[in-house]
């Protein structure tokens, strides 16, 4: 639909104009507890030992790209404090804040309704959330660069990551035939979005080498999701235009109260991405960057540089002790010395109230841990 | 030498007369660390979740026995505190400081002296650790009646324990002929002491079925100590006499502070047990009771109650979160949650300012961890 793009990729630095940035901060990521924990869930904190949140790393990558106004966090209520304290270049008006938890449709359409109504209809939303990890800001910079060209062509735009291993933890795009839009020498069909695959079926889309990883990034222009919305999810479309017409208003709370707690409950792969590639109009643009969703212990322990002795630790070195215990990771955050002993691939997560010690191969299995706190009357504790 | 004793042996609950009890409250516990620390060690600690400490359940077992007035603790002086906060019954006179810790031979004669200074020439004085673990009084009892009036006829007598396995931890007792002494119907001779074996040597003696373990208690006249280091360690002897002749007087600080740093550094079972048994001076009773010295965390184990998933907790059971752990040691006493995910056999200790996660099979391996505490320049936890 643009014709201010040129025929290359936007440079990694400068903003894309007329891009919105959406960071859906939600998710308890109870398979990092005890560091994450619902009331102060994983995008709070720092999980790469780089001096920055999950949050914040997401608010860096994007606030050049859109500009520190043109970026929008939707989180929940109770967790308003903690965002602003973390991102204090964030305009008030950045920071949306949801009653309750109504999936990531409700979340991500709301912000681009507010958006657009702020904005105008050239405005192109990009989603990204504020809980993975990204490595490669040029590169990132340039599939959003090329996304957006592709969402003013009329597509809903996903990033697809390439996939380093056949993983079962993600989702999969099937891509296809390419797409010759201006702006975009990579942009392509998506042919069709896969849920989560058993080992031999990723192993099977590895090897044809159509399939990338779905990392819930998504591109479009918001007038374009608002069609797409109004089409499939009527209902759902027009709560959230009632919500984004009175955002700005005096009447933003009485309507959020109202409207609100009715929404349809579900995600944007669902509502929009799987039906609208079905029908043709999603597209795909590669990511050539680092990405991990850090879903659990194990796959943070891959994130982290290895130490001479085999172990990872997240904190200070000199918070931890250890003998024997190559593949171990360690994260030290309860203010005192964790000690490790002969013990390969453990796990050892410290936190002042709590603390989790695992075998790395069980890393996902670590809500089981958490479930069992009820047993206990520990629920302050998850 | 008494003609006192029934030839019966004393009934458990009954005082044994001319009886004063030495407990030696020494040693740091290494491989019970981060709960047994140099500052505050494994006797202060309640280890078996009976709600005494060791120190306090050996005060229980031996009070009885000695009577109140009858105990002395000999401890290093910077537990004299915690010493006598844990044991009320104490008398002031019963606690003995030392400036500094000079082996167990030193411990022992300094008390026995000034009990004999304090009591007399009849009396008989059995050593018994601190830190150990009994279960059965009245078995103990019964053993301490047979090795007071053995050593009433001037025998150096240790209490041998019947060896529950071919233990590598433990040295061991050959066991010689029967001494047929008035009072004490099981009373032999000993015919050596040996070093803590290997495995192989270790199952050797069990076959013989005339090997004890050796726990370290001994039994014997205080004036029978005293000849016996008067020719074998006169230069010692002579210095605890001084020290134990100034001990009730306004001199003790003066003379402690000129002998106690010159005293030979020798353990009892070098100094006395071991060549007066050569010299055929020394006896043994058999101690029927259950006994552990509690040497590091596995031992540990094996003296807690086992959960119905196979785990064993020191501590609130509210406190631990277990799944897939069987076999697994919790300790939390760093008053938060611990969970452990699918590591069977795993130890974890918590204190408040440190954790221990271990493998139970290396439990003898905790010193390695205590030493790299120095590399990270964290001596305050050791």
């Amino acid at each position: 639909m643009s014709t201010e793009q040129a025929s290359e990729p936007l440079r990694a630095t400068s903003a894309i104009p007329g891009f919105h940035a959406i960071i859906p901060a939600g998710g308890a990521g109870t398979r990092l507890w005890p560091l994450s924990r619902r009331s102060y869930p994983k995008f709070l904190h720092d999980l790469t030992g780089s001096g920055r949140t999950l949050l914040q790393a997401t608010w860096d990558r994007l606030a050049p790209l859109a500009g520190p106004d043109g970026v929008v966090v939707v989180t929940g209520a109770a967790h308003r404090e903690a965002v602003t304290g973390q991102l204090p270049g964030l305009p008030a008006a950045g920071l949306l804040a949801e009653p309750s938890p109504r999936d990531s449709m409700a979340a991500i359409g709301l912000a681009a309704a507010v958006i657009r109504r702020r904005h105008g209809d050239d405005v192109v939303v990009g989603s990204f959330a504020a809980d993975h990890v990204i490595h490669g800001q040029e590169e990132f910079a340039a599939a959003v660069a090329e996304a957006v060209a592709v969402a003013r062509a009329g597509y809903v735009v996903t990033i697809g990551i390439a996939a380093r291993e056949p993983s079962t933890a993600f989702g999969y795009i099937e891509v296809g035939a390419p797409l010759h839009v201006a702006g975009a020498p990579r942009g392509r069909q998506v042919a069709a979005f896969a849920e989560k695959p058993d080992a031999e079926t990723a192993a099977a889309y590895l090897e044809t080498g159509r399939y990338r990883w779905n990392a819930g990034m998504f591109v479009v222009s918001a007038k374009v999701l608002a069609e797409h919305l109004a089409a499939r999810q009527p209902m759902l479309q027009a709560g959230l235009e009632r919500i984004a017409v009175a955002w700005d208003t005096e009447d933003r709370d009485e309507v959020l109260g109202r409207e609100w707690p009715g929404l349809t409950k579900i995600a944007i792969d669902h509502a929009v991405a799987e039906p609208v590639a079905a029908a043709g109009g999603v597209a795909v643009v590669p990511g050539d960057f680092g990405w991990d969703d850090v879903g659990d212990w194990a796959s943070l322990a891959d994130l982290l540089p290895e130490r001479a002795d085999g172990s990872r630790i997240l904190g200070r070195p000199a918070d931890v002790a250890l003998a024997d215990a190559p593949g171990a990771l360690v994260v030290p955050r309860g203010d005192r010395l964790v000690a490790v002993l002969a013990l390969p691939g453990v796990v050892v997560v410290d936190t002042p109230d709590a603390v989790l010690v695992a075998s790395r191969a069980a890393a996902q299995q670590v809500k089981q841990v958490v479930d069992a706190l009820g047993d206990l009357d520990r629920d302050d504790l998850r």
